[in-house]
């Protein structure tokens, strides 16, 4: 068997490969694909994504990625500022937004604390997040952080440091999900959704 | 709702978008991957790719990917020169080496007759292909194309510009794969697997 090693595609592959969730198999299959593909096409594709992470910029005040200094929702005078939701990433405002149910504005706080990696409070926008609440006053700040032990953790760190705002700390609920069946539920979830349990209405 | 439309970031994602079995919502994920990455990192991976596109070179005998005007596999010494295994792709030529059993050279199409398309023969290498098989004057040509409505035209359309060359001309065998149950096997292979039946040996 020859030594197919070929210094270009695998440097091509060994970068694909960087991406989460591609494989060196498919990281082979893309670079094949961008091989097929013109050149000025390649190009483009590179200094897109290039130019993308060059010139990217965040909001001021909600940490959101914007291309002004006051994202979108921040400047919007149609949205309810008397509520903070806190997440942990740019995908949670889009999930949020997508579902349609909240109208008030967000704090982005870039990541989960996790000590384990590295990631502590300082490197989080959590102290922005409480000079925020001092200057615009909200009544209500929700959490919704992912409910694994970093989002617990990053949710008992920011309920501390919110000891003396008078905003009410409220948090996501956690139970079934829709069109879930309780014999396949995590009894974890199913526990926690029992006991989060709420008056029901029609 | 607001429009969180972002140029840079949708931008980002289209270029994504354009890859083999990546949709929208893994663009998305790859490219707020690529957001938390250095600003180098993401200048490494798109400047990689350009030039793996702008500086790659084929093989001038059997247009295989090549560092070298003459691949590692035509230029090697060691490989039988006696056969030529017709492949459509470069992913062909790995998954044949991979398999350590042939030790050939090889000749890669650069696709396979599609004219639903477009892809005419004259769009590959099939004219450098017969002339190859009368300068190198090869005793067995191997067809290891794929088991499709276009690698079966492709096949009888070689095999009609070969009717004057000497040559064997051999294709793969098509049948149940290692490890199938006959049960589960298409009916089509199991039908090619039973007319292709060969002796049986221990």
């Amino acid at each position: 068997m020859e030594n197919l090693s070929l210094k270009l595609l695998d440097q091509a592959v060994d970068e694909l490969n960087r991406l989460p969730g591609i494989g060196r198999k498919t990281a082979l299959r893309l670079a094949l694909f961008l091989l097929s593909q013109p050149e000025e096409t390649v190009e483009k594709f590179g200094t897109t994504l290039i130019d993308f992470r060059k010139n990217i910029r965040y909001c001021d005040c909600c940490h959101n990625i914007s291309d002004t200094p006051l994202c979108p929702i921040c400047a919007s005078p149609k949205r309810e500022r008397s509520m903070i939701c806190v997440v942990s990433d740019v995908r949670d405002v889009m999930a949020i937004e997508n579902t349609g149910m909240y109208n008030g504005l967000y704090h982005v706080l870039g990541g989960l604390i996790n000590p384990m990696s590295g990631i502590s409070p300082s490197r989080l926008h959590i102290a922005n997040l409480i000079s925020r609440t001092e200057t615009e006053r909200p009544l209500e700040i929700i959490l919704a952080l992912p409910a694994t032990p970093e989002g617990d953790t990053t949710a008992f760190y920011i309920s501390r440091q919110l000891k003396e705002c008078p905003a009410k700390l409220t948090t996501i609920a956690k139970g079934i999900a829709i069109g879930d069946d309780l014999e396949y539920t995590d009894e974890l979830t199913l526990g926690r959704s029992l006991s989060n349990r709420v008056e029901f209405h029609l």
